[in-house]
């Protein structure tokens, strides 16, 4: 067996004993199926991704390792698992999402059979997940989960607005996601009201 | 203007002025675009629905008088408000939706252009909505949301699903809707495995 | 709240109350959602828009200025705004339509959710909407309106068609207008005929 | 030649050099490909029909008879032309169109290949045109037409909609229109009104 | 009226009139709505298109000019009309094909209103009339005849193969057609053949 | 190998060695992959097929004698061989059309790879065959032939117009078959006509 | 956890240790995604399924009972497991299959997020797997799978194909399989002969 | 007729009867419509095909010549043979498939007619075959083929997982094929696992 993915299941379950106070784990998990969805699910896409919301729009940091968190408050980590070349790591990440102290997962994948999105939605149950379809074809494999089996989706290639989704949930609990969340609005809607006072004066 | 509308407008603003405590309010909101989407969005319908999951599931009561709560500690209301014929009052709903005490929307529209749930969204922000499409032909219009205008959908018809995902959102906060939700699944599974035994016993 | 939003609105009230006579106001009013969509529904994308067949064929001119109106007789104004990120400026537009003075919309929205024209129809309503839907992919969203709620729509980037469309209703009261597109008319089977001809020549 | 169809067309062009004074002319002309349309187009189908609209919402008259025009101001007229079948009828029909005093035409057509609104269209030209695809399937071909040859569309069966559509048109001119629009309106409204208070009551 | 379209009209009736001789007129006819089906239609565009099928695998001629015939026993000719801009046009160049000799027409047309196949069929009757769907689009529209209205289709952008049925049509009668038709196919298959080959010696 | 398959094998090359009179072979050859397809391609489906055209409207008979052929001047056969059950009984079919009389033949086949067609004529060329989708999902499959291998197309279950358009090949060597066709057409365009008269007389 | 669900888990890890002889294990194993497949998968459905296949035609028995296997050399088993609702099932009936003496898995899953299919052939690999989508709208999720993890898939119900093809594999191995496949082979030809044979006596 | 096919038709059937012992002829045929397809189906194209998973990932040699076999146990053959241009080459191949010692057949063709993959696993039965649809369009017809006619298929151009699902088929009766697709496996899971460890390290 691969001994590299056998390295990082260990430390998932390791993590998942470590029992650590939330505000030292990640708050959103982000996990996608191949290294060629980083762009779409990330940043550096035809349009901005999650990473752009959280980092540039919401003052989110990226967690990269467990013992050394960042500053920030709200923070989030970012794996990459194929459900169909890694279904033990994938199942690894999911069954562990809860007790490393993820409050939602963002999970992103392509083609036409993205089953990744709804594999971790039922073994991470019941936390919320986001499916986000990485591709057009993949709406129709993320959106359609039977009776029982909840997950919510974004439209095809908005893991930005999957971020902001992701901190609609945390704002329920936590007053400076949700003036975060208002305070991008206000300059959002500036930008579209600036569009058309220019046509006008 | 019509005066049946204007006085379930002024109801809504009039009871957002209330500030009533939490327990006393309704923690999901239930709108849809017609009282045709009735049975596809609550119960009756070909498959159980959003009332179904909250009532038999879940232990949620509906709340249909803003002056005497049901005795279940967690709730829902019901509005039927259409996108295209009556916009006033589905902005008037969505404007109060946060300060009348909700914490997750459901909103659910048919046809072709279900624009219901997407303005719904856009004026209950930053209030988290689950999208429903009532028919198959809906999800492209529920879930094409552009970048800044987060949104998140279910399957067509699946209100059965937004209700179990409102209640993830709600688990974040609420233990007790965290083992509602954790039992339900356990009769599921329990369901399926029933069904392989029988083929081999 | 954002202040470039809330003045233009507060503009468009005011413009409503001035009562200014029919030649002084637009007659068309050019509505998007989105400045991305600046190419296709006026000038400059892939094919000739909407305001190319006003301004080069038809005769009219952009009002940009409600105090100085241009000296052409017929006009049309242009408005960016966002029904999922100004859903209060679209209605402010929608809703002072009529008393500005306008006789016909062209509303033109791109991406799955084109909320734009519907909204703007709903609730500019009786005044006529022509949809353009922005996208291949907007043409279900923005022609699928329920019974009761009126637009007639375009096909996808045809905001030149829309324009004809309009400068046919207002033919039915000012036969000027019919005059200059039935010149336009005329110029256009020339060049079909000319094609012809040369082939056999 | 089919006597019956020579027989119309002739009876056609005469009406078309009566010069008729406009109230005593049909306002509104609606044309269908084949009887098995009448129903969509007409009254009595799955939904209410343009018939439906104009008779029951709108107060106007069907005129049958071009010598005794019914008492109402307002009226339409029906005719069944096949583009394929009979397509020297269909060219009488709108060569003759604008002469004969109609403001608009609704022309609707089922099937694939649904040529009749747009074939009218071109040839009624700068009539209005609203086209009304019959089926799902006849939406494409409906919708498409070409730069240059403008027609509006209304979605499949959608025949009430697109009497609206027409009478808002005719709005333009005629108040009396317009009042009813509003006043069938406000009825459509307190309908959905209704349905939201008794929720609640 | 536009002068060159009339011109055109009244060559094609006075052509009529002739009854010249079957090898002096064109055997097949090809018709397209625009100049913008060139490429597609006749050759230069992605794939040979008829004008390479006739001339360079089947020894037909182009006809330009009805007092001259090319040397060629069998020949075609070309126009370009619209349905939609100039329908007289298109309705004189079927009402005449027959009598004009013509043994089969193709007709190409773009968009999703691919109308001109179809009204040139209806007109041209009992004339073998096949449809070419200039693009992917126009598929729908131009194979979706009702009963009762004959058109053969090929498939989109193959006008080639329409070519070659039109050539299959005249083999019927033409013993010199069939013959060519035969030497064309061993050709091909000979090309196939030799890609197996290779790959094994 | 399956007896009553090898028999029929047999039965078609011996009839291709007879060398018949023209008069007394079958004209068309109506072949289909499944006894299901008979409805949609003969009689007694949804809407008229093949046989009724060819029986009713055009005055053709079935010829199923080879020795007896009936009294009428022209005749078609019909055959059920499947593409993927039976391909060598369909080659056998195909490979002797031409010697045993056939001008013409209409193929049809249901299901998503509709093949029966499309080998038909590919082994038969260059005799013309009309494809006919017994389905609308077959359609796709039907029309799709790559450029060198012609096959015409009409409309998913429309083995009417097949008929119609065999006949028009047929037409142009035969007069009488171009007077049934126009004769046929004649009372077609009086049923419309008749329609129209009745809703104002 | 679910009681039912885990005694099916340790039964299936149990059995993978007992290494039982070839011809006493399932050789097919069919497993589904609810017990509403059964009808699509088995039998009884609206067509014969895989059960019919196997049984009526190619003389397997159905084995239920791991100790006591049925008669026939050749046998599948039949199991019910959800990707979405019971993951860690189908994980251990995956996991497996191998082991427990399986040749060959047929998976059939319903619904737009099709995902059994895709994981047990993951997880099964190397052991051949054959997807059936049990609607049409499965058809994408099930046959889209990435590069690396691969899945053969028959067409929408047909897991009687399906059954035919797991045949044609042990086939390789299995002399009596072959010859099975022959004579089912022959009478299906027969039966298609028969019905042409009858067209012409 | 052409003689490069034949002449191919004629070594077909004299190497059917040569009965060369199994580890001498090959063990895959890989069979194509167009030498278009060849990047697709074999190497060079967008993505690795059947070329590169044989040669690169499994050790296998192609086998161009019947005399002088590879070293390398196994081995794979290329045809390419158009089902509509050369259907006796393509019967051909698939009726000596078998006898010539292939135990599986891949078999690719693009279009919306792609009738290759069907009509070999019709004729080759009962070899296995699997079909790959050389495009998206291609999927339809290569995958619908009816009750009692057995193929299966990969995803739009997935030749590379068409060549691991052969493999796959092989190594139920060979070791040394079972334990390649277990090494290739295992280093496609240490490539995904680097991934995420990468970005955490």
């Amino acid at each position: 067996m691969s001994e590299t993915v056998s390295k990082l299941i260990d430390r998932l379950y390791a993590e998942a004993d470590q029992d650590r106070p939330d505000a030292e784990t990640p708050d959103v998990g982000i996990v996608m199926g191949s290294d060629s969805d980083l762009e779409t699910m990330m940043t550096g896409g035809k349009r901005p991704g999650a990473y752009d919301a959280f980092v540039d729009e919401l003052e989110f940091a990226e967690q990269t390792d467990y013992e050394h968190p960042p500053d920030k408050r709200f923070t989030f980590e970012t794996y990459v698992t194929s459900a169909h070349r890694t279904p033990d790591l994938m199942t690894a990440y999911a069954e562990t999402a809860e007790e490393r102290g993820l409050e939602v997962i963002i999970a992103g994948a392509g083609g036409k059979s993205a089953d990744l999105p709804n594999m971790t939605a039922s073994i991470a149950y019941p936390l919320p997940v986001i499916g986000v379809p990485v591709q057009e074809k993949s709406v129709d494999s993320v959106i359609g989960m039977p009776a029982g089996a909840p997950l919510v989706a974004v439209d095809a290639g908005k893991s930005f607005n999957a971020a902001l989704s992701a901190a609609q949930i945390l704002a329920r609990r936590h007053d400076e996601v949700h003036d975060r969340l208002v305070a991008y609005h206000e300059e959002l809607r500036d930008g579209v009201g600036a569009v058309s006072r220019e046509l006008h004066d």
